[in-house]
């Protein structure tokens, strides 16, 4: 990245992907340039649709230029539920989870607020304004597990969880961190220690060691299951969540539905090493029944822009997107807008 | 059992626990003695304090007396969160889990029922009246894992998901057999099968094949972060849900959570094939917080104790004790009642 160039990949994917990604595009273009910024793009052709056509998921070549780039704008992949030339889950492991792996996106960051005017199926739901620091690098998502018998009364199917002091540590020291930049300076483990034992002392050990580093960051601990259930009652009493890759993939959809829907939802795949580059991303999938027709939200989208660039170090132009987002938000009145009507309001706001 | 007899195991256990129990066995005594039956009770004094009283949990005499048993009501069992005397999760593994892997309680039932006049923290919550049946003596509750390195830099923690067909099928046609049995016929398998690929096509190829004996019933799948999604945004959606040990614990205390509280949330660990005695809790925890001071709320205690009776083939009985239940959550007006007022009340109204 030159001082005044961002090397930005696109991977607009499938379904409402392409939409989304194009408003994410929009409002960004007009926050860097207001920054004396050239956004310079390469797109990448990937996703279910690529897959039906070419047999490529992510060749090595791909990755290798993606590498390159100062960071990744994705949008959303995965075929409709019911096409059943797609191998389940195939897209979704040897694409993006193959991004998130390869490019070290130890740091999933989810933030979650619930803007005012924005409806909550909660009753009463308070004020709600967190992150879930998501580890995206291991636990049960590393694909280590087999089938023995398959297909017959005695198969035996296996998923194994891997979790290291390495792992852990980094994500947790980058929670605790974030933890001491907020207000209210608060960590919360997520996890089920009293179960999953051998991961969960891993986890327990490296916040109580890591604590001590941060003496001014409060700290607790919740099994997964009582958190969804303050998820609901008390999600005000969440600042900073750090928890493992499937907990947080759980925890992470629920607080994204308690604040409004995982249209807002914006999330980053981080690489705080900088070792390669991170992937901003919104929560929301392909949502192909509803693609191609301008129905899409492209706000998660656009906020993930938005992360993108406090990452590369623009927080003064990603808290003008925030702020065009928010008074956006604030004023929908339900009816219907286009998601290039959304976005071009979120871009014009700047 | 004896026609007439019904042998009852009791596990009081700590906190709360006793004082729940003692209203669950208050409306036991007298729902049983309407039918003509007599229940012959035996105490076992087991739980956190039990444990540092004498450091047994669970020991292999004990055991092999409660086997034979017809039946076990447990209460809640667990230190205080703060009481750094006991291993993290020991008496949980020890004594809990230990019961429903060795007693073979691979149907773990849960029902989630909104009570009208029952508050939820939902805004709109709609109708809910689902069950869950968790798998109880698999998955990644089986112990299986390890730590290499501990405590240093290079520690590696593992934890081992076991899944095996036997163990899959025979849970998912029990749920599909208590969905053939309900108005909806509806069943909705949660896993997690794109991302851990191997245990989660077991259980999708299971739930297709199981499908076959069972034409009346429709089913679909929804991924475990989707499915808190729709917990919160449309519970009315669920009819049956089948899922695994771990997705079950999660899914289970979220849907407590939005019809009113674990206060009221009753469960079974069911030994469907009835090689020992099946055992019923509340899903709540031991609350050492409020332990003694008879605030804790019974209902989910007394609830069990119907179920209890259901699975003994007492449907009748069951109903009764459900219907008085029904009718004094209707009559709550929010004042507070002790434990035993509670009690005393439902059991009156049989
Ligand atoms: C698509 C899927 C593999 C992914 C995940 O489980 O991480 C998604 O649910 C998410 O949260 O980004
Ligand atoms: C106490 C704990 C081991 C248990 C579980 O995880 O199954 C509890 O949360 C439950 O749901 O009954």
């Amino acid at each position: 990245m030159s001082a005044s160039t961002i090397d930005l990949a696109v991977i607009p994917g499938d379904g409402i992907g392409p939409e989304v990604t194009a408003e994410a595009l929009k409002v960004l273009e007009k926050a860097a340039a207001a920054e004396g910024l050239v956004l310079q793009q390469t797109h990448y052709v990937l996703g279910a649709q690529h897959w039906l056509e070419t047999g490529e998921t992510l060749p090595e070549d791909t990755l290798a230029d993606l590498r390159t780039r100062d960071v990744i704008l994705f949008g959303a992949i995965g075929a409709a539920p019911g096409d059943t030339r797609i191998p389940s889950g195939l897209i979704e492991r040897e694409l993006l989870l193959k991004l998130r792996f390869s490019l070290d996106h130890f740091v999933n960051l989810r933030p979650s607020r619930l803007y005012s005017g924005v409806g909550s199926p909660l009753a009463d739901p308070g004020e709600i304004d967190f992150i879930v620091v998501r580890e995206g690098t291991e636990g049960p998502y590393v694909g280590n597990g087999g089938v023995l018998r398959a297909g017959t009364p005695h198969e035996v199917a296996t998923e194994v969880s891997l979790n290291t002091a390495h792992g852990v540590e980094r994500v947790v020291r980058d929670a605790f961190r974030r933890a001491s930049e907020r207000p209210r300076k608060k960590l919360t483990l997520v996890h089920k220690h009293n179960v999953l034992v051998f991961a969960g002392h891993l986890w327990k050990r490296t916040v109580e060691a890591v604590a001590q580093e941060f003496p001014e960051v409060t700290h607790d601990y919740l099994h997964i299951d009582a958190a969804t259930i303050f998820m609901v009652t008390d999600p005000s009493r969440f600042d900073v969540i750090v928890t493992d890759n499937l907990f947080g993939d759980i925890i992470t959809d629920l607080a994204a539905a308690v604040t409004g829907g995982i249209g807002l939802a914006a999330s980053g795949n981080i690489n705080m090493e900088r070792t390669a580059p991170s992937m901003f991303e919104p929560v929301h999938g392909s949502a192909p029944d509803i693609a191609g027709q301008q129905k899409a939200d492209p706000t998660a989208a656009i906020l993930s822009a938005a992360m993108l660039l406090e990452h590369l170090g623009f927080a003064g132009a990603a808290r003008k997107i925030e702020t065009a987002v928010v008074a956006d938000v604030e004023s929908r009145d339900g009816g219907f807008r286009s998601t290039s009507a959304i976005g071009d309001a979120i871009a014009a706001a700047l």
